[in-house]
């Protein structure tokens, strides 16, 4: 097989960030050789910015008939996603897309339905499946290590944005044009590690998100997550773009310890026994298991984009495991959803949550919509070091 | 004035403790000379460990009337704080009691009129009041250095207790005993403390209070509470006596920084300019506000039962100021009685809650309550190290 043919389409903040990255052939057994976008500028940024020989579409159906591209990196806004993902896997191409998978779980389903069909390699940008750290964290809660779930914690705030950044782009914080806001930007990796790591779902979700609390938007910049599981344990899940400087920091309880990763660093609390074991034989009164605080030797690494491109491409070239199948990418966007949904109707939502309610809820906040940004600026950002 | 004649009520895990400190002469200007209690075997412990010369009463009004103590301290069990008070009161007795301030607050709302009419000094053990580490916490907020509160987040889980700690007593968490489990015992002083700290209660509670999760009893072990303040913050609560290791991370938020209690060291994170201002001025995109890390020098003392006697014995002779007024007694036990409430109607309670309903409440609770500890081993615990 020779080099995988790979097109990008959506040049924005991402978008441009995949194009540097493959015509630099920093993936290997890829080849950049055509991107879409229907912005004039961008379009002027690719050819400023890459070594030539990439076809440029403007639009995206002579894009997917007409580039001869194998597989095909989605980097457009949200909503799009689920649309030019399914539109890619009727061609026999394989997909890559950014996250979030879609706004809505309707769409998601949908989508991901057609991925089976097809039989094709797809993938999702939970790049942060890529993180050594997170890796370790799992393995220490699926083999058993931790014990049962007790609960788990995680304070997600420092991901600061300013007024400057929501007036980037028009779409941006927007019920149209993104469908939501810290929970679908900001902190879906999270929501998306919390799950994997953990390896289960909420069973059931009571959350407020606070719409435009710290910056001029119609959408949430600040939310707090109740949560509880099915085997009893629950969890709290809290993220705001409004604090600095922020806390990054997720404690998940175990019945033989305690897991902390906050500041790159991953630390086991771990119990010499089994806590239960402790409760039903222990009879001194104010007594505590006895245990070990053990600072786990892993590296954090954060931006591993490259890695979840290389790994896809690795996938189409030898059919090996990806780390962040496509098909997953429903299950961050479910815990999403429930969110909203419980805040909107100010009740404890279970989950799975009806998607066609939500759906029709969504488009209320859309068609009912008065919202006018002040001032938009249509800056592409430079995302070094974001998520 | 000569010596403060000191009584003790109540000869159980404090008790036992605050009379060896009066015994040992550990209280400037004050002596006890008499104590109540109805258990036997605590009343031979009292003559077996005392120096003599401690008048020993078995009931309660004899003591009141012919002890003729200046000043009783009260640590029976919670539901007799506000009438044993009540009657100090009435006597001209100056009233230290232990935490909680009753275990509803129609009770103690009457127990502080009391307290006010008599202009007797009045003082509730709220010894986390006196840890230098609260105190300067409480000043970096109240003095406007951390700026206007965003967020306040407390995770209270080093509290573990076994089950052999509910059977060393028959009252011990139950509904008629002891009114409460973990909020009303062993995180009430993080309650105060909440509040005493920032300056503010909730303005509105939404709480899931888990019933022996982890525990024979019929009380709650693990609560999770989700708090709304008048200015637009938020905040969450958790405490469980059913995890260990446990944490003990307070953390508040606000426009010029953060705040961070853990491990039993302060830290201020501390913003050069206040977020709201770099919010509305900053143009960069994706510029976080500059922040310096300060680990402020300030020893944390955990267990300053002394000092809070001693700030009552110094109010009574000089005139002092109470470190933790009697009346203030209240406000934890109120944001305690709206988290259960909240958890048993299932919805959001705003503050002040209803008294009369949540008393309504609690009644109902004991009436219908058809636990039965299996064992009960009626042991007076060793409290050295804890609050």
């Amino acid at each position: 097989m020779g080099l995988v043919k790979v097109g990008v389409i959506g040049i924005g903040n991402m978008g441009s960030s995949h194009v540097q990255m493959l015509d630099k052939g920093q993936i290997k057994g890829a080849t950049l050789t055509a991107i879409c976008s229907s912005n004039a500028s961008r379009i002027k940024w690719v050819k400023n910015n890459t070594q030539g020989n990439v076809q440029i579409f403007r639009d995206v159906d002579t894009f997917f008939n007409e580039s001869g591209i194998d597989a095909v990196l989605i980097a457009t806004p949200h909503y799009s996603h689920p649309e030019l993902a399914k539109k890619a896997f009727a061609k026999g191409i394989h997909v890559l897309i950014e996250k979030p998978a879609g706004v809505f779980t309707k769409d998601v389903l949908e989508m991901n339905e057609a991925a089976k069909l097809s039989g094709k390699v797809f993938g999702i940008m939970y790049n942060q499946r890529a993180n050594p750290l997170f890796q370790k964290l799992r393995d220490l809660i699926q083999s058993g290590e931790l014990g049962e779930i007790k609960r788990t914690n995680w304070i997600v705030t420092d991901v600061y944005r300013s007024q400057s950044y929501y007036d980037s782009s028009k779409w941006r914080a927007t019920w149209k044009g993104e469908g939501g806001g810290v929970l679908l930007n900001q902190a879906l990796h999270h929501l998306d590690i919390w799950q994997w790591t953990t390896g289960f779902l909420p069973k059931s979700i009571r959350a407020t998100c606070s719409i435009g609390k710290y910056h001029d938007i119609e959408v949430e910049d600040d939310v707090t997550a109740f949560v509880e599981y099915e085997n009893g344990a629950t969890g709290v899940f809290i993220t705001s773009t409004g604090e600095a400087p922020g806390t990054d920091r997720y404690e998940i309880v175990g019945d033989r310890g305690k897991l902390v990763v906050e500041n790159d660093e991953l630390t086991f609390y771990r119990l010499t026994q089994s806590e239960r074991d402790f409760n039903a034989t222990y009879t001194g009164g104010f007594g505590v298991p006895e245990w070990k605080k053990i600072v786990i030797p892993v590296k954090s690494e954060n931006a591993n984009h490259s890695m979840i491109i290389q790994n896809w491409i690795d996938s189409i070239v030898t059919g090996s495991q990806l780390l962040a199948p496509g098909t997953e990418g429903i299950n961050a966007l479910e815990i999403s959803n429930a969110i909203y949904l419980s805040s909107w109707l100010n009740e404890t939502v279970e989950l799975p949550i009806n998607p066609d309610l939500y759906y029709e809820k969504l488009q209320e906040k859309i068609s009912t919509s008065t919202f006018e940004k002040k001032s938009v600026t249509n800056t592409t950002l430079d995302v070094t070091g974001t998520h």
